[in-house]
Parts: C-alpha cells; structure tokens; sequence
C-alpha cells in the first residue's frame, strides 16, 4: 500500500496559458490521470463499465513549486497514504528531473450510484481493496 | 428555423494558450455553450435527465479568422440551417463588436441510447422540433 | 479587503464528465474565474498586455461537498483572506442555491518576469493593493 | 512529405463527458497533438523559446464515425496533404484497432508576432520545410 507508482507525461499545448506555463488546473489532472494509471497497474478500472460503483473526489491539494513548460516531459509519482474503510487518500508529486513542479493529496471516496441518479458512501470492495494492496 | 440567437461570452485565462491567444479547440466549445443556450431559450435542454435521447456530433468545423483574447468579450450567433429529420445542422459565426473571429458548421444527430451502452440514430421528437422551429 | 465578491456561472456540458457531473478540475477553473471576475469589479485585470507582472498560484485546495451537473447555475464566493507584501490569499466558496457545493483557499504570488522567461517573486504594487483593499 | 506519422493515446476520464463518451471538442486537441509529435519526430519544436514564429490555426474540421470511450487506447494518423508557401496542410485519421472514430483536416499558418502583439503572415522557414518534408 505504500509503493509508488510513477506515470509519465509530456505537456501538450493546450494545458499551457498565455503566461506561457502549464494552466494549475491541469495539474489537478495530471494527479487524477497518474492515480487511473495505477489503478491500471493493479488490474483495476476507476470506472468499470455497468458498475453502480463511483470514486468522487473529496478533497484535493497542490502546491505549485515551479513551473511545468511546453513539451517537457515530467512524472507524477502517487503513492496510497491511507486505505481506510470508504476513502483512499492519495499523495503526489509532479518532477522534472530533478526539479519538484508540485506536491499534493487527493482524498477519493468510493460510492453506489442509487437509481434517482444519487450517490451514497459505500465500503471499498475487497477484490479493489486487494488489488490495490498489492500495487 | 432560419432566427438567429446570440450568446454572449468572456473569454477566460484557461482557455488561452502560450500564444497568448484562445486555443482554437475552445471555439468549438463556445459553438456548443451558444447551442445549448439556443435550445434552453427555445424551453428545451440537450440532456435531459433520465432521457434516453442523445444528440451526439457528426461533425465540425471552424474557419479563424481573427485571435481572441483574454478578458475579451465576444458573441456566438448561431442559426439552424436545417433541421432534418434525424439531425440538426447550425451555423456559427463568432464576433467580437465588428470583427469576425471565426465561422463554421455542426452538425448534431439524435439517438436513442440502448441498454447495452450503444447509440442509434433516431427522429427527432415532434416536440422538440416544434420548439425549435418556433425560435 | 474582507468583503466578498459573487461570481455568477452555469455549468457548461464539456465541464462535466462519465459521472455525469462536474469534473473536479473544472471546479478550480471556476475558483479563478471568479478570482479574475473580482479583480475587473476593482477595475484591475490580472493579466495586462505589455506588463511583466504575474500571479502564478503557489497552492490551490478544494472540499468537495456536493456534485454539481450540467446546466445547473451556481455562484462562486471569493473573498481575500489575507494581502500580504507579495501574496493574496483567497477564500472560496461554491454555491448553488443553498446548498455548499465547495470550499477551499488559493494563494496567489506576484512576480515580475525576466527577460530569460523565469519569473522572480515581487512585492504588489501599490495600484492594485489600494484597488484591491478599496473592494 | 507524403509520409504518415502515428501517434498513440489513451482516453483520460477529465476527456470524457456526461454522455459517457469522449467530448468532441477533445478530438481536436488530439488532432494538435499528432501535429507536435510529428514535428518532434522530425526536430523540431512547433513553439521553439524566444522565436517570432507562430503557427496559428486557419480551420480545423472534423467528421465524427464512431464514439471513443474511457481508458480506450487510440491513434491519430496524421500526413501533410499540401506544404504551401505559407500553410500547411493536414489530413487526419483516427482509429481505435479497425475502427475509424474519427477524419479531419486542418491547416496552420505561419506567422511572425510583431513587437505590437499582431501576427503576419510569413514564408515557412526553408529549415522547417526540410525538415517536414524529410519526414
């Protein structure tokens, strides 16, 4: 549960804004798309298709250290912090080689969509829990 | 049908790239917000909840004509050219005061969406097209 | 300096994703719209053509409390916390209707930027303390 | 310059929206990237630091076959169909496995940035012509 995963990215055009860096938001996914590549890793999908099941964000945290540029190439390390009963707590951090962009959590929470389009808080499966104790 | 309607809108610093101009794919989101403001005016929305109905995209294209900029205000005008039977085919032109920023065409076609996730083409409801027309 | 600034957004149907709601990431473009919004009621804009001054984000932080949906009208609620020598501190709230969608804190930084492109933190001009405070 | 480049991706959940499917507005930033990773391929940079030389948009269209879903993996065929004085012209394919999703075209203008912010048209520089052409 304590490994870490390492996703890698190169920024494209469209996430930079005319301050000529990478916008913050889409930093925010850059963490999300590291965390769906690790569930990848450990045999698993986010969003399973006909599944009732969901993973909204609770919470989610950057700081931003430096800047990210045009077409350079960078990682997002994610690591599990806390597995606990309904929630995942995720720790990031975007480098550059040696140079940290960003640090940041992310606090997802596992859900059951009911059949009124709602969600309610659900325990995490534990055919997911396994899998991502694995990792 | 042929009525045009006019959507204003504020270029935001998200949607600018390290150009220092909007990026191009944001146009043709401002073509769908101008769009789906039209059918809220005509009393209908696009996605209707619960509905099994669907109006996915066969195509697109813009012409760019002149750079917007941040904080810029500018106008959609869109137009139903024809409406068909199964889709709709709208005709954009995006200005800011006199100046043309760029004109196209889209075309969206109704579907039904069956249980198994697929989507087939379908007639346009009587009800929305009459709204519609009657813009 | 204390009082705050409503910042009025509908949700745009490219914002929300497979959930059926509103992309977390898209929840921090609204923070800065609203932030944006703010700074042109003092008469200010954040990013003005021809100045080598900027205002990159040292951390963002959201609460998710409640999903938002497409078409949905909500208000952004941004006040400054604190206006510090070089850093604003803002404070967010998201709302629609009565019912808290999310809350969270963004600092902003001013820099100036060099001409090699790096940029170097830098005390807030005078001008846009007064504005500001003066909101 | 006939020559094809293949650039490969995978969906990211931010990508897709409330239809369950890719935006179509995403299709294009996919478009743009093919475009970068070709220029890469052949050395080049489409917005190399300190340069006066930009490529901005002159129409970008496309025709949508089949819906890309998320986490699905795909490709963008790009060609250029014409290297013009001042324009290139491109011709877009793309595929998941045997399946089109989607075919465009999309021309760029190169352009030199005034000291004023104002672009001009300008003759591609024959070290890029080569370059693209040797592809």
């Amino acid at each position: 549960m304590s490994s870490e995963f390492r996703y890698q990215r190169r920024v494209q055009f469209a996430e930079t804004d005319l301050a000529g860096i990478v916008h913050f938001s889409e930093m925010f996914r850059y963490m999300e798309e590291a965390e769906h590549a690790m569930w990848r890793e450990a045999g698993l999908t986010i969003a399973e298709r006909g599944s009732d099941l969901g993973w909204p964000r609770l919470n989610a945290a950057l700081e931003f250290r430096n800047p990210l540029r045009f077409e350079e190439e960078f990682e997002v390390w994610v690591r599990i912090a806390e597995l606990k009963t309904r929630t995942i707590e995720y720790e990031f951090t975007l480098v550059r080689g040696q140079t940290v962009i960003a640090v940041g959590t992310m606090t997802a929470v596992c859900v059951r969509k009911l059949p009124d389009g709602t969600m309610r808080a659900a325990e995490i499966p534990a055919s997911i829990r396994h899998a991502l104790e694995a990792l």
